[in-house]
């Protein structure tokens, strides 16, 4: 089969062109004799690929000297735990918004270490909407306000930032870092595990103000005490090297592309085609108030589940993989990442039209 | 350049014919039409990487049905916080042997939560050599007793396996796993960094012996917990999928190879050729007492520390690269783990004794 369009929710596709660049260079790094894979972290090699890497993300984010940029591992749970083993700083209290699962996973395991009020949940609308702040409790006295600005799996996603009165905001960036511009300045704290929108799993990007780091508690591992991480350059041990390399090669071609305005309006354009065509339609349906949908995770249902089968089995056969939705809430999901390109959401509108002709 | 010879003591050089494969299959595995990075760790095709690579790991080293074998992030630093979070079982003190700066690192971060009981230490000797097992203090009463059979840093290795009373034996195999038989009914959890012996860095292996898990204490994060890892098949959440997917061929290799039979003889004749020809030299010097010489780890000085630079420039020149010590001991390192060759070792010793010649 030749290269397919590939709509898995994470670990997600990659550039063609970057994977075409990384095969080039695997066995020979640029004539040096070795595989990146083979390079000590601490060669002038590694170290210059390593920050270049983070050059490219600083610029690409405006991401500004206040703060650290980190390269760590574990992916967005362990970030569930290092956000309060850090950022508590001797409070007692962190706020939390409940959009669907994965806000619902970071708040268990932030009970582990402080009180966690939910401030706000979208519960009541059974995740079919993100809350309007003006129906969010006061966050006030908390070491840090956590929510999810995209639910991978519900498709939940604000096209907003929560204003918190000068408490910390921490955002689990996992499904939408780098899908469209965003302000930095207005975050204590992001973090995105790599495998959606910056490259293989196994690499978690961290982006942290510098004035909240040096409070972890006393019994957190160094492993995953933010300031460690930060005195030594994300190098305390081996970090994990090649999907640091990978992501390198992700920036570059975000930056050939044009950067977040160019592909935050190509992301903008391939998810309105898509739930245009959904909701133009009466064979299928997205659960999602409009305002509130997700630009990078879309779930849908057919008009009968009893064709989600033939619908994947079909689609598969058609070079479009991975469109079952997520095992808790059913149905189908195209994750249209970065990566995928427009031509990939084309070919799945025709596909999605071919298929509700023949069985709508 | 061709391929050079890369003596790294970590990230590591890579068997040649796997990095070729991983080459061939980078951007379409097997026709699928999507790389190994781009899959869902929980799709069929991912899954079967995953558990052939749990099956050959378990068949090369003889793992029982006793143990879980665990695919981890964060390296031996993270296993260093990871084994008294959860092996401590409601005791208070745990037994550590320093044998070098690997042990102290272990022995430091117990420090946060145990009582750390040092019963054996090689400091007298400035780590040159193994203390014998009837030096030790008694390690009755521990939750479990912790040492590092190869020092990568000082090239100090046991070329035995301590007794222990039944408390479990934990061990620190970073950076000599694999390179020979082991049996692993000895111990009651052995851990290992990939990017030595096993695959590229951000993959840590642990095989723990069932009826340790459960035990963790209750501010363990979700991510340090075994119980976790081993409840999920090290999926609890997303995995390092393409350093898992890279280590299975590596364990694969290692099989066509012939085994840990087959290796550990030619590890053992590698690293005799080397201290041989150290040991006949008046040039050269190694420090570590016979006996207890590392296998993997070969670290030499030079008689005049003067030439150091030339030594590393001219070797370089030569395709042996990354021959430097450890910076904090200085003088050179030869790391000659699995994937180097013999005939690697052959041009080392062809140079070095060539080098003498010149400068000696």
């Amino acid at each position: 089969m030749s290269r397919a369009y590939n709509f898995c929710a994470g670990p997600a596709a990659l550039p063609a062109e970057v994977l075409l660049q990384a095969q080039q260079e695997l066995v020979d790094w640029r004539g040096k004799g070795l595989s990146v894979m083979e390079m000590s972290h601490r060669s002038d090699e590694f170290v210059s690929i390593a920050t270049t890497a983070e050059k490219d993300f600083r610029d690409l984010l405006s991401v500004s000297d206040d703060y650290e940029v980190l390269f760590l591992q574990g992916g967005a749970s362990a970030q569930f735990s290092m956000v309060p083993l850090n950022l508590l700083r001797g409070k007692k209290s962190s706020a939390y918004v409940n959009t669907g699962i994965w806000s619902q996973k970071a708040i268990a395991e932030a009970k582990k270490y402080c009180d966690v009020a939910v401030v706000s949940s979208a519960e009541s609308t059974k995740f079919s909407e993100v809350p309007t702040q003006e129906t969010w409790s006061s966050v006030s006295g908390a070491a840090y306000v956590h929510y999810t600005p995209n639910e991978t799996i519900g498709g939940l996603e604000f096209d907003w930032v929560p204003e918190v009165d000068g408490v910390p905001l921490v955002a689990d960036m996992s499904s939408c870092i780098l899908s469209r511009p965003l302000d930095i300045s207005q975050y204590g704290l992001i973090y995105a595990g790599a495998q959606k929108n910056i490259g293989p799993a196994g690499l978690t990007i961290v982006v942290v103000k510098k004035d909240l780091l040096g409070g972890a508690l006393p019994l957190t591992p160094a492993m995953m005490d933010y300031k460690i991480a930060a005195d030594n350059a994300s190098m305390y041990n081996t970090p994990p090297t090649y999907a640091w390399y990978l992501s390198g090669l992700v920036f570059q071609w975000l930056k050939r592309l044009g950067g977040l305005d160019v592909i935050g309006e190509i992301n903008r354009r391939k998810a309105e085609k898509l739930y245009n065509a959904i909701d133009n339609s009466e064979f299928y349906a997205n659960p999602i108030k409009v305002g509130s949908r997700s630009r990078m995770n879309v779930p849908f249902t057919l008009r009968d589940d009893a064709l989600n089968g033939v619908f994947l089995a079909e689609a598969e056969r058609a070079g479009l993989l991975n469109l079952q939705g997520h095992r808790s809430v059913g149905g189908m999901r195209a994750s249209i990442y970065n990566a995928m390109p427009e031509e990939g959401v084309d070919k799945l509108l025709e596909f999605m039209s071919d298929f509700e002709r023949k069985h709508g």
